[in-house]
């Protein structure tokens, strides 16, 4: 277990790649654009530059042997030719690529007969107008830019014909919305051996304005019938891309009691933050387990878990300073966890709260009593 | 929560405290006499340095705003004028001293009424036998030289007067040896509000020859009766120091049903590694917890759990490699934690593996197999 590992992107999900990685003792190189990345003091070297770069992605890679990432956004060319090299990368750039690209990833899908929301892929805004008179059903929608969308951004709201000036006028997937009764999400790992493990499936509930979770439960309130379901989809979609690491798969539970496969992200996600407490093991030990072609990890829950992610409060940009730590440090099975950036901004992702409780109704009351007790603000 | 830290010692209680610490971003600054530390590239700074020089000491703590420890054989003049001077050391530097010494500390419990097997303070190796000659009941004992003794070093067994000349020619205490039935041993933390919270009562076995912890089960397997025994001296020692920090507590259980107290370390400890997995909050977490004057955690273990320490294989020298790694991560519930050395010694103290069963038959199983599956050999 002596490679030396290189993480393309140095932030919160590195800070977590970072600490999970100590027990091992891991050799890790981090690359990110700002050097005052949550990571910057935390590994065996960091190096600023752009992650989107090619030559500067490509000489990261030269120094290390095993390169993963935390970010899709990344130079896929590079790692491409890292990988041809003979340098291990997992994620594969394969895999990068097509889910870079919202269109490829959702191509994808129908091409591997994995339950999604109908779809037309569109080339600009004209095409979004053009596709929907030819298939009114199509709406209500979303329109998502192919690349570079990101919590949230990159995701445009087609209700009726009134709103199709709202399309990007780019490369992008109208997609028909789901009448979801729950969104919910299972992260999968596989090695290179091809052993498969899926965390269990969480609920989450997305902020109503932006688009990112606000919080969520684990394991989410379903039937046995839906879990089922929603872990199959899940492996299914693993096993379809072959991928070798981390796979968060985002999932609608339509009101009919259908799963359906929203996007997915390969790597560590928002969605398994709570695993670092809560389960066995975490979805960040687990991403190296796979990573390392070493055996998967038990991923059983000790305790029904919340996560809530701890954004900077609206009206406020500056130094950040933690309204209310010590109230919820002093809550028992309430877990804490900041990024480390030093400037505050509207909803910016500061941290995340773990919340456990092995009964349901007081798991809720916990995480009413957190929600109402911290804030991010600026100094 | 913006302190800088300074730790004194890098090594793998330093190791575990910063991982502890990543959750809440602190600050920290780590002093150590080994370049290679294995807290070298995971903190904020790192320095090369003595930690008895007073000189490095105290220009070490200039820069930080809380100081404290990972071991406790460390300069107490530099730390008490650090103090002095408003820098918070924690623990305090007046426990520190009374702990460093072997004799300062069986005299404070003396002190303090707490229970403690009888003893004698000894000027030299004539005073020791003395002492046995007006005491012949102290026979069989333990001499212990007063000051630098660690890990069995500094510890001689004197059974009959035909080992009186194995005693140390140094200052140091005779102490009766105990007829034990079991080792215990129980950590506490305490916060500057005077919080007190302890951690479940743990078992030790020792290795026969080697004077260290082989393996520890917690909970300890001992009646309820015995347990608020153990809970309740090492409570009332932490209180009798006034310690801020973590007390790690030894314990002796008697054949006749008494608790005794053995020795303290003033930092975490060997006894709490379990912690980091096996409950709600680690002593690592914990520590910060006590030193930064925050709530104290929840302490409640999740399910049984096992500890063992990884020794370098006796009859290696060298590059360390970890042999049947693979063997024991496929195993559900089994956690190893390498410490980084690079040479690996007969008995060096090179990881620990945590081994967690809801079922007690299971964990010794467990336990076992481990045991049977890992080595630590030079390459």
């Amino acid at each position: 277990m002596n490679p030396t590992i290189g993480i393309l992107g140095g932030g919160q999900l590195g800070l977590m790649l970072l600490q999970a990685s100590i027990d091992w003792n891991l050799r890790i190189h981090v690359l990110d654009p700002d050097a005052q990345a949550s990571c910057r003091h935390l590994c065996t070297h960091f190096q600023q530059g752009s992650l989107t770069d090619y030559d500067t992605v490509y000489q990261f890679g030269q120094g290390v042997d095993v390169i993963t990432i935390e970010i899709e956004k990344v130079n896929v060319e590079a790692l491409e030719a890292l990988q041809r090299e003979g340098k291990q990368v997992f994620p594969q750039p394969a895999v990068i690529r097509t889910i870079q690209d919202k269109r490829l990833q959702k191509q994808f899908f129908r091409d591997h007969n994995l339950p999604t929301a109908d779809f037309v892929l569109t080339d600009d805004r004209a095409d979004v107008s053009r596709q929907v008179a030819q298939n009114p059903d199509l709406l209500p929608a979303f329109h998502k830019l192919g690349r570079d969308g990101y919590d949230g951004r990159g995701v445009q709201r087609v209700a009726t014909t009134a709103d199709l000036h709202k399309a990007f006028d780019a490369p992008g997937v109208l997609e028909k919305a789901v009448d979801f009764e729950k969104e919910l999400a299972v992260i999968v790992a596989r090695n290179e051996r091809g052993e498969v493990q899926t965390f269990p499936t969480v609920e989450m509930v997305f902020h109503p304005e932006l688009n990112l979770v606000d919080y969520l439960f684990a394991p989410a309130s379903i039937s046995e019938s839906i879990d089922q379901q929603a872990q199959t989809i899940a492996r299914q979609t693993a096993e379809a891309f072959g991928i070798v690491g981390l796979l968060a798969v985002e999932l609608f539970l339509t009101k009919e009691g259908e799963v359906l496969l929203n996007e997915v992200a390969p790597r560590p996600h928002n969605s398994g933050h709570h695993t670092i407490r809560a389960n066995v093991t975490s979805q960040f030990e687990q991403h190296w387990r796979a990573i390392l072609n070493l055996p998967l990890g038990d991923t059983t829950g000790y305790q029904p878990a919340a996560m809530l992610n701890l954004l900077g409060e609206d009206g406020h940009t500056g130094p950040a300073r933690y309204e209310g730590l010590d109230t919820v440090l002093a809550m028992p099975g309430v877990f804490p966890f900041l990024y480390g950036k030093a400037i505050t901004k509207p909803f910016r992702k500061m941290g995340h709260i773990t919340v456990m409780d092995p009964d349901l109704d007081t798991l809720r009351q916990k995480v009413a009593a957190v929600q109402g007790a911290i804030r991010v603000v600026s100094e």
